[in-house]
């Protein structure tokens, strides 16, 4: 994991929020009201539609365009809110994959739609 | 940007996804929903505080763990979206972050409260 | 519409709140957060589940008894919002639906997918 | 209670659905979307904002008006919703205040942060 990580990302929107003094602004509370509200917006392109019109809606350049714009909102967000509490996010990923593998073990999730969502409520 | 690449994560969660036969579940509607509850889930941390009690909050290892177990789960689940949509996260931030900043000047937004919140309305 | 209004309801909340001393609390953004967090906990439990799964799901009376929860949850934070900002819920909602008539005609909405899912983008 | 009831709201919403012919998009999961979605929309009117800049912008006549629709919104797929999964709203929120009230005893919460925000963790 040592070649990736997300600190050149973090720099730049942290130069991004003092050039325009907006680091009052993203106090924790902000920033996670900021994540959710992005992601609604991202879910939004989804509302209504079949898995085959949203098949076909990804065929659309331009409205992929407005998604991965909402995916990248969401992104940057999560950064600069993983920057301001000095989480970094992908040691969090694993470490989340790991207690997930403890949680969903292979061999009594493969194949069992029951305990998947029973599971997961 | 060459070393910085979210590959090995989507390629893990990939591995997890497929090992438990959850591909089905993993449509664009989904995912985004999960990111959506998720980001939910990480901004429900912050409810009824005040930034002083978020301080505090913080400092306290086992509810910090948790919310950086929050962060891991939204990230998760937009990086496993961003693969299912085949969409480059780390490019769509920072094509999103050039839109921003033409969105976002400087010279308009400093020390201009009103500004700011009122553009990003 | 004169016999039907919820006051009973935000009485009956603005008492339990300030007999446990919430009012501090109940603030619009605070407020506006809990709603926007229920709101999320009802939609998980549709999460992963096909149409068909959803009705078996609401044949449980244990999990309708739940998601009837969740819908009690958003509606009772919904009402006290409403109440902290002085706006008749029965009211908005005509209000609003008088706007929906004209942005979304009948004679241009029935029977055309495309106009209703790109209308509500 | 007999004099409040939600009924006539629903009827209202239910005609206008059909005579749009949407009843096939109103399904459990996307209405429980659409309640977040617009739970959503609505906490971004106070995303950034301090409690005093929210006092100010709700002496804002054309601002509340917007925020007034934003509730509307989510009342109106909330009560969609509860149509669908032949919910009674009313009683569900006296049922869920009777749990709250046994979860949340005056005695116990009173003057009390610490009981209040851990309990409702």
């Amino acid at each position: 994991m040592t070649e990736t990580n997300l600190e050149k990302l973090k720099e730049f929107y942290r130069k991004f929020t003092k050039e325009r003094e907006w680091d009052k602004y993203h106090t924790p509370k902000n920033l996670a009201m900021a994540v959710s509200i992005e992601a609604s917006e991202l879910q939004e392109h989804f509302l209504w539609k079949t898995e085959d019109e949203i098949k076909e809606l990804l065929n659309n350049s331009e409205k992929k365009e407005k998604i991965k714009d909402e995916l990248a909102d969401v992104f940057a967000f999560l950064l600069r809110l993983s920057d301001v509490l000095d989480v970094d996010l992908i040691k969090a990923f694993y470490d989340k994959m790991e207690k997930n593998k403890k949680k969903y073990p292979i061999d009594k999730i493969k194949g069992n739609f029951k305990k998947y969502t029973e599971i997961s409520d």
